[in-house]
């Protein structure tokens, strides 16, 4: 055991809009089956920034102070009864999003739309943005080796973009339109681009984040130009009315669309299009049984990580890795190095 | 050959909106690889309706005189080249969309998507308003012995059902919603109960169609007062944005859902539903691979045709078909018998 | 708490080939998360009978003393901590194999293929030939409103023929052909009427099974002269290798085998035509998520349980229960009534 | 029109065992919706050789003089009524199968089934190992710019591997066994890796073929010694029964396997392993709808084609490239270039 129980756990705590404290917490103790994770990266999410600027994202208010963050990896430092001592020492990814095993969507192999989730940085849950985290065993990934914390924890937005293409069973024979050039976007289109797709292009509004994307070797379209050609798949990240629509338009007939990105609460949809190319529409909530291969796809250099991780802050410097995505317009992914 | 050279071939042709005629046409003589069928029975569908109405379905005008009726059967009476001569006498459904069999659709198996499909009263192409047709022979199936020419053109809303329980994979353990409980609805829902579903519930706006929805056995809904369960698979016959959307909200995770009813050219679609709870969103276009299946099902008893098929007409009083919808509510399916 | 601690626990045990001994055991205590049942009814089943005669089924041999039985129903007597006490009273049916829920194939939720499964009356795990049983609440399935105990305890061997169907994707259209009449060929054959196959043949080399099948309303095969006809799926109930490979022949292209009978070690298969048909085969092993459908085709009706349940002794004459098969060809299946 | 009315054929007949005759046939005329064809490169098969060598595979009797070769491309030198005038002078590679578009497999998107396939070089349908063919122009593929016919020609192997991949779902995660390091094996591997399978590994028993997996950068594997650990999918192209067996004992539940490879008529497999395991085993019988994507993937440098390709031969050398195997442990893949 290489913790000192009297060692502190700094943690990034949001108090309201606005309001982010660092503070001691507890180092928690790892019950039966869990293991003491010391936080070795902490990737920032839009959705991160979305609790800092508004509080809640639809229907999860914070209502108590809740640290923040659920993209991390870092090195187990004890293990819980039941755990094998002698992962002690490993770097490990953390998969959020705890289930309760046990409820009939659990059963059914569909754990993320478990009912009873219990899932990092969504109120009242806290997050990994913090020194030490305890977490069940089964959901510390061990990281390849040769893999950095920082690596490891880009399992978490590779993880989406690996779901959402298992649900359009994007494959060899594809074209995949990605609409969105954020980080959601571009993980999803390396991923796509690893499952096989014969071509992927990436349309966005701003140029800077075609740039992005050019720069990753995908064909860059504008949003407002989006080419004659149709495609087979749509990977939608924007959340924009304005680009769902138009990346529905742009499907072949039995064309696949899977809805990433968050938007606005009703969308004005033209099923008609739907109804007459018998298109499939569908979304992703998180992502189940993801994480060794989201590791293996960043280990195998499938994934482009120079690009997505771009500023690095410590713990310290938490709240200015949620607001710096206000003044670069490149932005693409801050992390946090508890 | 049963036929007489200078038998007329009187059809119902729709000049304008509201304008149909019973003129006569010359006979048409089958080509090779095609049979020609004396119609015996043919029902009015609500897109018939339409185009008497409006002169139009969307995108689809009725710029030329068109013979109407898509939901047919008859007796084989000659045969073309290449075509099995004991044929002659059949009694047959005839599924009335011919693909171009090469196209790309057509080669995945996906032949109801063919970009040069010749559907029957879908302009130019005429339908099956007439007392001859000449079809391609494979696209005439073989109705079961002892079933009537009025039965076996229910095929036609028999499949349209049947496609769409295939898309939502309809089976024993799912509890299914059909919103809607015109022809389209009931018919749909029957075909559900044949696939095993274990609960079926219908929705109606119309206290006149929920007594016929109970009459076949169903649970039948206010559609203003859905129950507060869920439901695995949306069959949405109505068109209508609220059923629509009320529907997707009384779903499961991982529910399904099939868009039948042709609504508004757009719908406010609750898409972060769609998300949250990966809900599968998809359409029918017509139906393919449906035939026999369809007249087997009619065959066992499992779609009640009482219910069904209402009022009969003939080809002289085929305008009375077209509008009778108009003077009675629980109108459900007039059948003209040339 | 209906129960009284010091009631007996009266048990069937098996202690060898042949040695069967009623004897009293302790009333289990629910631990947390389980209840207790009072058993109504045990069905008799293959495995019962062969661990009775042969004292192993392949690598699972009887070490220790155990109680057999697996096809169970019975009363919740009591609760253990964290279970709804209002449970009381409920009618169950037992499914009798509990996962570890966390494994990979538990997440993947194929909990029947959980490498740390424990499986009623499989050695070395204790089954439900017994008064008392406990087991863990999500197992203890609430049967529908008036069903006896013998008729819930059917929910096991009509799992087995759902999740046979599952994997065949019976549906509308097929043609089914079930090899082998006796229980599992009889249940499978059922439930593949109720997810909609068009038919359903049986065959079987004993005429009386035959007759048993035909009473059931199926078309029945001597296995010496299948007819010429192709099925387009085949659910192997009888493990007999001419059995399979008979059935193998007589698939259409792109047809699907299901294994559920257990037959020899290996068996010499036509692999050519598994390529030139493209014939997709596969197994069973047990079930996972099907016991309130299971349940719910009893309960509709859609399984003859007259025709299954043809004899009924006391838990003192279990061992004529596992014997009585040897003496009337025509037993489908005995049950014990604790 | 590029071609001279009088200009030869010669054509490559196989007129019985080990009797290969160059000889001169009439070039055929591009009826109605062909293309004609100047072959540039054809690649010799495993079944050519069998046909050269024992005069028949399976029912598949060489009764007529016969023209050998089925893995072909070229350029269009002129076409047939109702195609387009501006495809002369493309380079296509010809998919060598052509169904009759109509019967129930084609109408099921299964033309490779067809029960009335016409395949190139399957008795008594000629090959395209001569200077001329003549097919529809849909199954000639419009090859990438800058591909020469050569690699072309390697779309039909890629095909089969293609078509296998898509049968077992190989995607990110898996990871796939290949028994057999012929070109079967290795083009399969290699687009098993385009798939994205998280590892390939190859197994044979022949250490020049396992040299030949590991210079592309694959796991080899001796037969006889397999690994401890597990694969998700097996691609079985050996046809060696010790393989296929060998291959389903290292499955890990519910994993799949593709039979590729023929061997004999019947293997003894293990049916109690794919029940208790749920292994889903099916197997290929060539491939539909995936020329544009093999060339695609030969394109975008997915197949290593240098490794495929090692013999050049003229068309009356053609004997030379049958037999060649025979000299050369190494051989992989002899090309014609007539």
């Amino acid at each position: 055991m290489t913790l000192n129980d009297h060692e502190a756990n700094p943690s990034a705590v949001l108090y309201g809009i606005g309001d982010l404290r660092v503070e001691e917490r507890p180092v928690p103790r790892p019950a039966a089956g869990q293991v003491l994770v010391r936080i070795g990266a902490v990737g920032v999410c839009g959705s991160d920034v979305h609790y800092y600027d508004h509080g809640r994202i639809g229907d999860y208010v914070v209502r108590a102070p809740m640290v923040l963050g659920h993209e991390s990896a870092g090195t187990i430092v004890a293990v819980g009864a039941g755990v094998e001592p002698t992962r002690v020492g490993e770097l490990v990814a953390i998969e959020p999003g705890l289930p309760d095993y046990t409820c009939e969507e659990c059963l059914h192999g569909r754990y993320n739309l478990c009912v009873n989730m219990r899932f990092f940085a969504t109120p009242p849950i806290d997050g990994a943005l913090a020194k030490y985290v305890a977490i069940d065993a089964r959901f510390a990934h061990r990281a390849p080796d040769g893999m950095s914390a920082e690596e490891a924890a880009m399992a978490e937005p590779v993880s989406v973009g690996l779901w959402a293409c298992r649900k359009a069973a994007v494959s060899v024979g594809d074209r995949v339109l990605v609409t969105g050039a954020g980080p959601v976007g571009l993980f999803a289109a390396q991923v796509a681009r690893a499952f096989g797709a014969t071509s992927v292009g990436i349309s966005d509004v701003a140029a800077a984040r075609r740039t992005a994307a050019a720069e990753l070797g995908f064909t860059a379209y504008d949003a407002a130009h989006l080419p004659e050609e149709s495609f087979d798949v749509l990977l939608e990240c924007s959340g924009a009315p304005s680009a769902i629509v138009d990346g529905l338009r742009h499907l072949v007939p039995a064309g696949r669309a899977v809805l990433i990105g968050m938007g606005p609460d009703e969308v004005a949809v033209p099923l008609p299009l739907v109804q007459n190319l018998e298109l499939v529409v569908t979304g992703v909530f998180r992502y189940a049984n993801t994480y060794p291969d989201a590791l293996d796809l960043i280990a195998r250099g499938a994934i482009d990580l120079r690009m997505a991780i771009t500023h690095r802050f410590t713990l310290e410097e938490a709240e200015q890795a949620l607001t710096i995505a206000r003044r670069d317009e490149r932005t693409i992914k801050p992390v946090v190095l508890p």
